[in-house]
């Protein structure tokens, strides 16, 4: 259960706004779950987790297993929430896992950088590897060439074998599924979603997390202990609480920048997956928060300067998220005392960690700068899954609150249109 | 020398507004110039990479050498400009000297995380390193908890040869230059700057880089070449021009967010070490611009979404950095042609890169979303000096021309004096 703290941000918005929110979010909550049909081969996002069946954990661990015993590395090449979820859990995750020699999981297909490819080469020079291909749908072009990199370079070196360590996880109808089943790749299917919803909590992102040692059946009842503690309809529900605070500082107090801070190196890519999330899901027609990611201890003196002044249309999102607990490490005697940091001695890192979080919090709540803070449990397979599905459901419900449909079947993106056209395409034809 | 080019703004601002800011731009220019008193002891920011001398370069080199020789790995500690500089340029041109066995560069002391702090010990298992230790002047907390535990671990394995493999990065008045006199550390003198100005074209940044194989003097003539031809009070100065855009876009049509897209994975620490100095420096007072550093083509399905409507205050910088002319790397055949991209057979990556970004660009100034387009020449460390300085001086003077000292000796961080009071610092008692 993730605890929602609103007491920081009555600065800039009082109680009643925030209870005024109350149809907003209920008639987004009932909007959401009535228009994600429930079927086999038709999940939605919003029940996916409740919806599971053994036979997808089973191909996500049975996959696992096969590349775990084929080598040492797994390529994933992907774009999107799928494959930045995976990035973010096996951050997140997988320190613990390498240690116990877990499979190294490498990630490709997010840029057309030679530089990158020959190092990615070079990373591949002398081990044995797998493939993992993810697509929500359309074939983005840059996991698409280095899907076709990748297979070619498997073929010349497994010969007949190389299609034995592919993995592909793709909606049914997509050219993805085509392509596994006439190559004879392993198939994953996805949920066939609408225009690429959710998708964290897939098995795109599963096997990967499963080969890296995490596993996949924790990561889902997390979820889907998430997903029924949050489907209430009330403000006793933490996605309640956080979905209408961001929805009031945005509509009423014209906050409409949000600053995500976490605490730990390792959620470097999960603050990229939040950030492309957000973008992606709840930025449409002036609607939704613009989304900054934010490491905390490192960004501290760069974001005092500006929130001090507390003139900026920022609020802090402020994620604490312990990890497991592990040996304690304490701050280290130093009897000249040059930093003059004397007075921290019996103290551990974590004690420090929490007065600086504190200092950072009061501080800047004393400023008036509006400041929520979110905290989990600590960090372990389950609390990932409720964490991706938490900001799952924040994010639609704040979107539809705003009056946008975060799921709304996308028209092949225009930057993209324009680049096809560019290099060449043929007229009239469809990916 | 880095182009600006401004041709798709002007659905924003026009070309009288522009030319309007001219006054403010000269009086900021002229205003940081007659603040930065250049001397031995004394040199300013602006006019180091002319100032500085044969003996600063030569001790920089001999402390690389001497890195070199005494092991594979050395871990930078610090935080702020000169750190997160090391940081964006061995990331951006540690890659191939690291394939002719450059040594190990590891970053340390910007959390509070014994998870990472276990990390690093697992690292630094079996291998010699050295160590520098970087301040512009206090003691922030996370570096100094980060190298006590450092120094006692090299005392404890190399016992009263540790000394000889430290160095410190700082100014001469403070803490840290009386530790590293009385310890018998490597000391190599920052400039006496007031307040953390930039510090990314410091020894602290450059011993770091030339133990990576990177050479200082030619870091400081790309420095020293940007700052003569930077110089210029005119919009023929490529640094008016993005600085004027930035400004007239920010003031005049409140576009109060700069997206800065980068085009290569290499480029995050060069995201960080910009997004950082953008919110330290010109943040102040509701003045200046929130920055955010995204990845392209990763984040453009997210963006383009949020940008098709043109209706948030945001405006574009497109930073192109041609990496050095490496092998040139084809898009693979396909027989079977499953994610119909065919018709990019024969086309090399950097082709296909390029359409992206034009795709991307027209795209984007179609739906009157300003963007501004930096092109640089190809990236090596001449290029990484002038890219530092580009940035900086256009840092100082927006900040100036709206009105705010980018230097003003900042006051003790805010947060971090209440984390101190909660962690029971002795009253009175001065870093």
């Amino acid at each position: 259960m993730i605890n929602v703290e609103l007491s920081n941000i009555w600065s800039c918005v009082s109680l009643p706004q925030l209870l005024g929110a109350e149809k907003d979010l209920y008639d987004a909550h009932l909007h959401l779950c009535n228009h994600q049909p429930i079927g086999n081969d038709y999940l939605g996002w919003l029940a996916l987790p409740d919806a599971i069946t053994a036979k997808t954990i089973h191909a996500v661990r049975s996959s696992a297993d096969e590349i775990r015993a084929a080598g040492d590395t797994l390529v994933v090449i992907g774009a999107g929430g799928a494959y930045l979820g995976a990035k973010a859990g096996t951050q997140l995750l997988g320190r613990q896992n390498r240690m116990q020699r877990g499979t190294r999981i490498l990630f490709a297909g997010d840029n057309f950088s030679s530089g990158s490819w020959l190092a990615l080469c070079d990373q591949l020079g002398g081990c044995d590897f797998s493939l993992m291909l993810v697509s929500t749908g359309d074939a983005d072009m840059a996991p698409a060439v280095a899907s076709r990199a990748l297979r070619w370079m498997m073929e010349r070196r497994y010969g007949s074998e190389a299609k034995t360590r592919i993995y592909v996880s793709a909606p049914q109808e997509s050219f993805m599924a085509v392509m596994a089943k006439e190559e004879g790749y392993t198939f994953l299917p996805m949920p066939q979603q609408l225009g690429g919803a959710f998708s964290a909590l897939t098995s795109a992102a599963l096997v990967p997390l499963a080969a890296a040692g995490i596993d996949p059946l924790a990561v889902f009842e997390g979820a889907a202990e998430a997903y029924s503690t949050y489907d209430l309809r009330a403000f006793e529900n933490p996605v309640w609480m956080y979905a209408g605070a961001r929805h009031v500082l945005c509509s009423e107090a014209r906050r409409t920048t949000e600053l995500l801070g976490t605490f730990e190196p390792d959620f470097a890519a999960f603050g990229d997956w939040w950030q492309q999330s957000v973008f992606f899901h709840t930025c449409q027609q002036g609607a939704g928060l613009i989304p900054i990611h934010v490491s905390i201890p490192a960004a501290i003196n760069a974001i005092d300067r500006a929130i001090s002044s507390a003139q900026y249309p920022v609020f802090e999102t402020l994620l604490r998220v312990p990890l497991p607990a592990g040996q304690k490490v304490n701050v280290e005697m130093d009897w000249k005392d040059y930093d003059s940091l004397g007075y921290l001695s019996g103290r551990t890192l974590a004690d420090v960690e929490q007065a600086s979080f504190e200092g950072m919090l009061q501080t800047h709540a004393a400023a008036d700068v509006p400041v929520v803070v979110l905290e989990s449990d600590p960090l372990n397979a389950a609390q990932l899954g409720e964490l991706f599905y938490f900001f799952e459901l924040t994010n639609a419900i704040c979107a539809c609150a705003s009056g946008i449909d975060p799921f709304e079947p996308q028209n092949r993106q225009p930057s993209r249109a324009y680049t096809e056209q560019l290099l060449g395409k043929p007229a009239g034809q469809d990916a």
